[in-house]
């Protein structure tokens, strides 16, 4: 039914659109921290500014999806196949979306005169979450559902890394140690990076199941009897 | 090309499915705010296992999205709708995690030994992202844009409603007139609360998608020129 040399040169075009996505949302992502750990205003307004172009770009994925389907009337596989890119390019929107909220905390503290001081423990969770996003991707393209597997576990990793934040600002509190202000954007933002993590473990979900057509709980269930992920 | 009865009566079907999943989200929130104001950890609990159901739930909704798609090639507008309802199961779905977030917060708080005490600013911000959520699910149903519109313009509100907490939280702080680990399940609760109120919003505008064939950008400038929502 579904012409494939046509079918599948839309399907990489829109692959490619992703890509291009995820090159933004990473941008955005770096120049959110790169805001905040310098200060610099006219940087956090710049990720403000580019988010319009990442929820354009969004619609236009969305868009070219739905007439790919409408046209071609792929079987059942071709379609989750599509909707599963639906998907990525949404989670890549709402990681867009958590980078606005970290640049705006730097317009925050520059309102209220407070400089920002980078806690090494959120470095290290920023650096991961990044990782995160670029790999997870890197599954999807690359069809690699053992590194989507890995990626998947390191979900919890970056909990604790939120949680151990969590810890140290409440330590903090309790000494009186650090601004309220501040305490509240290294909460804030470690939560953002948290929610960051869980839409790169949705992804990681998602190209699991389009490869192997299980749903995690399914998928799991054959890593434990040895049929799938056996060097995981 | 689509059989229309049929076609119909599937989506009838999937709509109830979605209403089914609305009741369950709307419980699972309300049983969460409870839990707490009570500090009742069997029910906190209760709602962290319903999320499974309701998981389970959404991917019934979008596997039966997937058949219908695939079985009758549907045209590009009923396209759009079909995924709509997608996004409003997930976007559902994510309310339910973020009940089981403040859930969580009900057996911290009980590990920590610490008595919860509500804010009339929380309790506040929790009935109106409740109605919100119930009122967005209404206008999808009813095909109603105005009272998609009215509800999208009251996430101005909600947001207003976790800054004055965050406020509050800040001030107290800076008093010393609050315990640190209060202060950060008060700070994380209104960010919950306000990514429901995110979520209501996102189904507001797929209503307004689906019922104009224009997107927030396109409709704003519709009720601008006055051809739009006159009544708003």
């Amino acid at each position: 039914m579904v012409d494939h040399v046509h079918f599948e040169r839309e399907l990489t075009l829109l692959k490619s659109d992703v890509s291009k996505m995820l090159f933004l949302v990473s941008e955005s992502l770096n120049d959110a921290i790169e805001s905040l750990e310098t200060m610099n205003e006219t940087l956090a307004r710049k990720v403000l500014e580019s988010d319009d172009m990442i929820d354009e770009l969004n619609r236009e994925i969305e868009e070219k999806a739905y007439q790919i389907i409408a046209r071609y009337n792929p079987i059942l596989k071709q379609l989750r196949y599509i909707i599963t890119i639906l998907k990525f390019s949404n989670d890549l929107e709402r990681i867009g979306d958590l980078s606005c909220n970290i640049a705006e905390k730097c317009l925050f503290l520059s309102e209220e005169k407070i400089k920002f001081e980078m806690l090494k423990e959120l470095k290290d969770m920023f650096g991961s979450t990044l990782k995160v996003v670029q790999d997870a991707f890197k599954a999807f393209v690359e069809e690699d559902v053992d590194l989507a597997f890995r990626l998947w576990k390191f979900d919890d990793v970056i909990d604790e890394m939120e949680k151990k934040i969590r810890r140290i600002v409440v330590e903090r509190i309790r000494e009186g140690n650090i601004s309220a202000e501040l305490a509240l954007v290294y909460i804030l933002i470690a939560r953002d990076l948290e929610r960051v993590g869980d839409h790169a473990n949705n992804l990681c979900e998602e190209v699991i199941y389009i490869e192997t057509g299980k749903n995690m709980k399914e998928f799991l269930r054959g890593v434990e009897s040895g049929s799938e992920g056996a060097d995981s």
